[in-house]
């Protein structure tokens, strides 16, 4: 019983330090941020931060991984929703959280990779796990070649998209939302004429396409 | 009259130069190439070569300037064709090119930037002679903010998807080309529903769209 809560102390600690990262990498470039101000604004010494992260850049991969998660979780769909009003929401939470974390999501897509190669492995699995989301909505577990271009062509034009977004206050969250559902749709259509799928799966991408075209 | 010849054998002796960096940097990598190589197959001195070009990264930089303007006038919209047949041929001459210099594609779009930071220019070059192509088709100079997004958000996506699919072959380049010309036509209309353009211009959108959905 001691032995669990001291771990679970441990882990709690270890993630208010992550949560810090979030904030400071969000404030200010990786450069510009020493293991000494993060010891100094989490009240902890130097040594017990490379006791838990090693380095600056480990510490760095591991904020970028809760920020992952993070953004997962918010994107998640929510499955009370028709087909395209969930990803219409999914899209939503996920530009909202670009717009109010713009640095850290930034930090994560454009210079992420170069700052930690780790970086370039949490990208995937991201990627992979909104696929798997996709899918499950298509009732499959594994994409056929089309359609897994079409889904991973999709998700790469939104994280492209919204990092040049960013530059770009004049375009309204909203429209921008909207040629995204009009891509995925019109892509998903074409995959299904392509690739034809299960009587099931055909009519749930028919349901997407027809409802927000 | 003399001078003049002098130049224009110089130009062509930098030209025949970069084509030989654009082969080699096609075969290896940015590493693996020093500028012993180079002169050696060339059979000039590295002495001519540092004159040229004052740098390996300088000479890199001028093989990826050379590689993006030959693949941009590949893929110059050719003015006999209808607009859906016109965008058909501007991808499959891009997919072409991308499938036969991978290695070329994968080294401007994926490490280029790493190499050296100049590269980033060269690519937002291409992206606004490929967005200029787009406007003209459309009547306009100038694109409104959604139209914008429309356009760069496409064009980033067949950057990314054209890359993902070096690493799966078993994707058919037509198949491709269709997910891209799909996902055009989708975000073009919806761009024009968002954003009411002038007759002229809603014309040939709504003709794109009609002709690809």
């Amino acid at each position: 019983m001691r032995a669990r809560r001291v771990r679970l102390q441990v882990d709690e600690r270890r993630l208010k330090l992550i949560e810090l990262g979030i904030r400071l990498f969000s404030a200010r470039s990786y450069e510009d941020i020493s293991i000494d101000d993060v010891a100094a604004e989490a009240g902890v010494s130097k040594g017990l931060l490379y006791h838990y992260f090693r380095s600056k850049q480990k510490f760095y991969v591991e904020t970028i991984r809760e920020a992952s998660l993070h953004l997962r979780r918010l994107t998640q769909p929510d499955p009370k929703l028709a087909p395209v009003e969930r990803l219409r929401a999914a899209i939503d939470a996920h530009l909202a959280y670009v717009r109010e974390h713009s640095r850290v999501y930034a930090a994560i897509y454009r210079n992420g990779v170069g700052v930690a190669p780790e970086v370039s492995t949490i990208l995937e699995e991201h990627r992979e796990a909104v696929m798997r989301n996709f899918l499950k909505d298509l009732g499959l577990k594994k994409a056929p070649p089309v359609l897994r271009a079409a889904i991973r062509g999709w998700i790469l034009m939104v994280e492209a998209a919204s990092l040049d977004w960013l530059t770009h206050e004049e375009l309204r969250r909203e429209d921008l939302r909207e040629l995204f559902v009009a891509s995925y749709a019109a892509m998903l259509g074409k995959a299904l004429e392509l690739e034809p799928r299960g009587a099931r799966t055909a009519k749930v991408m028919r349901r997407v396409r027809k409802e927000s075209l």
